[in-house]
């Protein structure tokens, strides 16, 4: 069996990555999953140990750090979220497609451990719709939205280091353009195991 | 307006390249076009000029291929066949995706002279699908099969100088790969002109 991809799909926030890859998992692509992150805050009503996140304590969670068992691990406020590496390296030896849908940081980490990944960045289509997405939001103050613009300018131009940058003007447009490159990205001639002897008149 | 992708489609005779051209061609992608050839055979009934070929005399050719004017060409028997350069310069830089569907020689022409080309090969799905469809044209003597067969096997490794390998099991699924890899080549990085000015707060 051939491995899986690992698909990192990343943007700023305001960019819509949540609701591409949403709309990319509607389409029920064999073989393709989105990857659970461990996480240490409390599940809320209605969330599945397993589904929506692998619950653990904060002890467990730093242990697991310690042990270099995650494939990027984050800090928000007072909780920790992280990609749990045997998990996602169990899919792929598999030949699962798994996709990481990660903040910037998270997908620099994995950049540096896992080059072989395919990373695509979900670009909002202009500044004025990511403004208006930001502000929409409608819970933060003046100075709060000017901070999270100026930091999605930087995400922006974090771009650069990705393999394909897919600009999200329509959440189906965009997940199909997903949808090709992982098509394309197994096509690839790296990735093509061909027993070229079998094609040898005996 | 940014440039047009020049595609190349080839492969080894039996692998069915034509069939997989015609139906992507018959999703009428926007943008798309397949080349035009130049050569020295007489038209046949039906083909019309500038359509189906240019049909060009044999000094004419001599003068292009002088003018290194041809981006491949190649001596088929008697005649002449190749890709005027400026015809498919043209189509290019007027943001049109231009389609070579050439054989294996060809396309290492090509590539010698246009190496940010997109190469894709397509593969019969398996030697013996290979040795019924050239059989089935049921035109040649056992020692002109044999003599294909061992052509094609040679030809099938010199998939190893393309960028993605399509292998033809279906003909549909595989030109719905063919156009995958087009959408995700202009995802990517490289060809996306972003102006990243454009998304920072005045």
């Amino acid at each position: 069996m051939s491995k899986g991809l690992l698909i990192i799909i990343s943007g700023p926030s305001g960019a819509g990555k949540g609701t591409v890859c949403k709309e990319l998992m509607s389409m029920q692509l064999p073989d393709l999953e989105v990857s659970v992150s461990a996480t240490t805050r409390k599940p809320r009503t209605g969330e599945v140990e397993g589904i929506s996140y692998f619950f653990k304590n904060k002890e467990e969670f730093i242990e697991m750090i310690n042990h270099n068992e995650f494939i990027e691990y984050a800090q928000v406020y007072d909780n920790f979220y992280g990609t749990p590496r045997s998990y996602v390296q169990n899919k792929l030896d598999n030949g699962k497609d798994v996709i990481l849908e990660i903040d910037i940081q998270g997908a620099m980490q994995v950049k540096k451990n896992n080059p072989e990944g395919v990373f695509v960045f979900i670009m909002p289509p202009s500044f004025e719709e990511l403004k208006h997405r930001i502000i929409s939001r409608g819970t933060e103050t003046q100075q709060d939205i000017l901070k999270r613009l100026h930091e999605a300018y930087k995400e922006v131009c974090s771009s650069r280091n990705y393999d394909y940058i897919v600009i999200n003007d329509d959440v189906h447009t965009a997940a199909e353009k997903v949808r090709s490159i992982i098509t394309a990205e197994k096509c690839k001639l790296k990735r093509c195991k061909i027993d070229y002897d079998s094609y040898k008149e005996e």
